[in-house]
């Protein structure tokens, strides 16, 4: 058999699409000798293993085999009022039951909006930089991914106006948006509330569909919260995304959507083709984490617990970067996204980096226009503060060292 | 807000995009005083409780936080490992675990597929009747669905042959064949051995792609079990999909997709943006599960009591159904495929079923050319011996009904 037989079957979509960098850097940096601040992923010291293990126990008494039957496509009715419940808490008055899906995971829910939305060519845009999530879906679609530049209010909405009407004017279907309110990935900044209330604006006035991820935005750290887009919003243009990877445990893979009942439905004929249902047990146990109140708790010591891995790694990175380095102090998330001097690119500095059995992402694989070669992204999520210490003295110590090479090169 | 205000945002699949018939038929007769003979659901009876409350236990102790945190994406090393090894005991000698992906139950293994395989107006073949996961996956990327005829041996690959000629002459794109070889859903038949044969070689020659959904292959009766197309296939042209759903529990949500591995390498990067892993416990549970023995005796156990139930239905249509109505007898899997008299509509006798608090499925909804309006499946999976008894009788009942009146208005 010859090596790839059936690439000339591929479809257009199949023969584009690019895997993840990040899922490439990371099974490069899986050695365990590798201090990793690169992956996104929460730190399994705070999964709730007794509760969990205990709910189980309970559910299996109390349901019996009915916990592992199949569920229906749009999720546990018990599971959707509850969440729809927290979201009118959390100022989304017109969530329902039925505006409501339960997916495997946000990046679940980003890939039946772009089913549904996102037919060839349209446009969508995101940030520059993003995370690959949402252009991945977007692409897996044959879309079109437009950067946006993000500064520290979030993703510049004026820059967004200009690009739409560029676009609009020149004949191309200008589709949606897809932001990251809250702590982004991978800049760790936060959409502020004027822009917020510009961009829901913009999207009425363009025609848009605001797909609104936010897997971290109640793991705010200080500061008030601020609105959804989607409590912003009155025109049911908002998809809003929903993950509890990283507030409960990622591998039970539950999040879900909220957005327009019409729309909602769907997704869950989508979802009918895409994987029929989501894991049943799982779903019950998510339940009854919320109904015993567990999720508020283990939510508070989520925040808790990250605030001060972040405001240690922020520690060390005064210590140990020169001045030419700059950063965000982020308000809540797990990133914290760096720039080194503009000579010196990233990808070199992971190289030097990686040999040193240090690891962290580098910024270009989140730009989709292929900018951002001086940037990193650090995350405190998962390492321990020895591993951050010890990462970031190196990554410091590696910057000084081009530093001084380039001095002596200009003394020269 | 306006009804489905977003409705000239969607993309032409989601406007063409039909919710599955079945799930509609389930959500309508989910009254628990109806006596169902409609849903291809496992009975929850044989799920294996005690045994997946001692493991997930014993895992927990075992692995820890571990058990909770991503998976990578492509599924657990080990996993993989174990299912490579029982397919090549099963005939499959060039699978190995880099060939094999892990899947959220096979309806994301043939969605992953098609996102490979598929583009706009692609022409893939399908039985008539047949499962409709394997047309909505291709749908979903707006792929042409075309029906081959199904008869006591299967998919009719000699129609088939003509169909792909024909299409090929006048231009189309011919991509692939979905087919379902043992036991197929709806009408429970196998595809021969001989039409095994053809069915590679024609792939060959017209350069198909062939999707082989084999969920209930293992729940074999009685007779010798036949190669899978994949093992009869030298040109790496079979995607062949596998679910635990009918033989471990459906709720668990896993199955497995094996193929070249270029092209599963191809899903896995569509399955970074469709839901980024499989669920973590699930995969830990089935690979102990496996370890211990326990699949191949729940697979034992399963083929007894399903076998038990097949046995009890066949008896009851025996008796109470009338000449006019003919049936097959399934080797293994879930259902019996009825033709009732061809003046008779199956919807008409459904609605005077329900009446009666008897469901199943119409079989109109598993012909995408619409055909089949004098068809029903039956499905013993579920129903007790009692409901089944009933619900026979009931069906009988009323076509008995209709042959009289027929008899009396033709005598008027």
């Amino acid at each position: 058999m010859s090596p790839d037989p059936l690439t000339h079957l591929y479809s257009r979509e199949a023969l584009c699409a690019q895997p993840s960098a990040i899922r490439d850097i990371c099974a490069l940096v899986a050695k365990p000798e590798v201090r990793s601040l690169a992956g996104g992923w929460p730190d399994p010291a705070k999964f709730p293993l007794k509760a969990i293990r205990r709910i189980f126990d309970k559910l299996i008494t109390q349901h019996g085999a009915r916990l592992f039957q199949y569920g229906s496509t749009e999720g546990l009715a018990e599971l959707r009022e509850v969440l729809a419940d927290r979201m009118k808490t959390g100022g989304m008055a017109d969530v329902d039951p039925d505006s409501l899906i339960i997916t495997h995971g946000s990046a679940q829910g980003m890939h039946l909006a772009a089913q549904v939305f996102i037919d060839r060519e349209d446009v969508v845009f995101v940030g520059l930089p993003t995370y690959f999530g949402g252009p991945g879906a977007v692409r897996s679609r044959s879309g079109k991914v437009i950067g946006i530049p993000v500064d520290d209010d979030g993703l510049n909405v004026d820059s967004l106006r200009l690009e739409a009407t560029r676009l609009k004017a020149s004949g191309k279907r200008v589709k949606g948006v897809y932001v990251i309110p809250n702590f982004q990935n991978p800049t760790g900044v936060t959409l502020s509330l004027e822009r917020r209330r510009q961009l829901v604006r913009l999207a009425e006035i363009h025609d848009l569909v605001i797909f609104e991820d936010d897997p971290y935005g109640e793991l705010r750290f200080e500061g008030d919260p601020l609105p959804s887009l989607k409590s912003l919003d009155r025109s049911g243009r908002v998809i809003h995304l929903r993950s509890l990877s990283k507030t409960f445990v990622p591998g039970l893979r539950l999040g879900w959507a909220a957005g327009d009942s019409g729309a909602i439905r769907q997704m869950v004929v989508a979802k009918q083709f895409a994987d029929a249902a989501t894991n049943t047990p799982a779903q019950y146990i998510l339940l009854e984490f919320i109904r015993q109140g567990l999720l508020d708790k283990q939510i508070q010591d989520n925040i808790k617990f990250y605030r001060s891995k972040r405001d240690f790694m922020l520690e060390q990175m005064e210590r140990y970067f020169p001045d030419e380095v700059t950063w965000n102090r982020p308000q809540g998330g797990f990133f914290i996204f760096v720039q080194i001097p503009g000579d010196m690119d990233a990808a070199d500095l992971f190289r030097q980096a990686v040999a040193k059995n240090v690891a962290f992402v580098t910024g270009q694989s989140f730009f989709v226009d292929g900018s951002g070669h001086n940037t990193l992204r650090l995350s405190y999520a998962q390492a321990g503060h020895q591993d951050i210490e010890f990462a970031i003295r190196k990554i410091g110590n590696l910057i000084k060292a081009h530093l001084m090479d380039r001095k002596t090169n200009n003394a020269a």
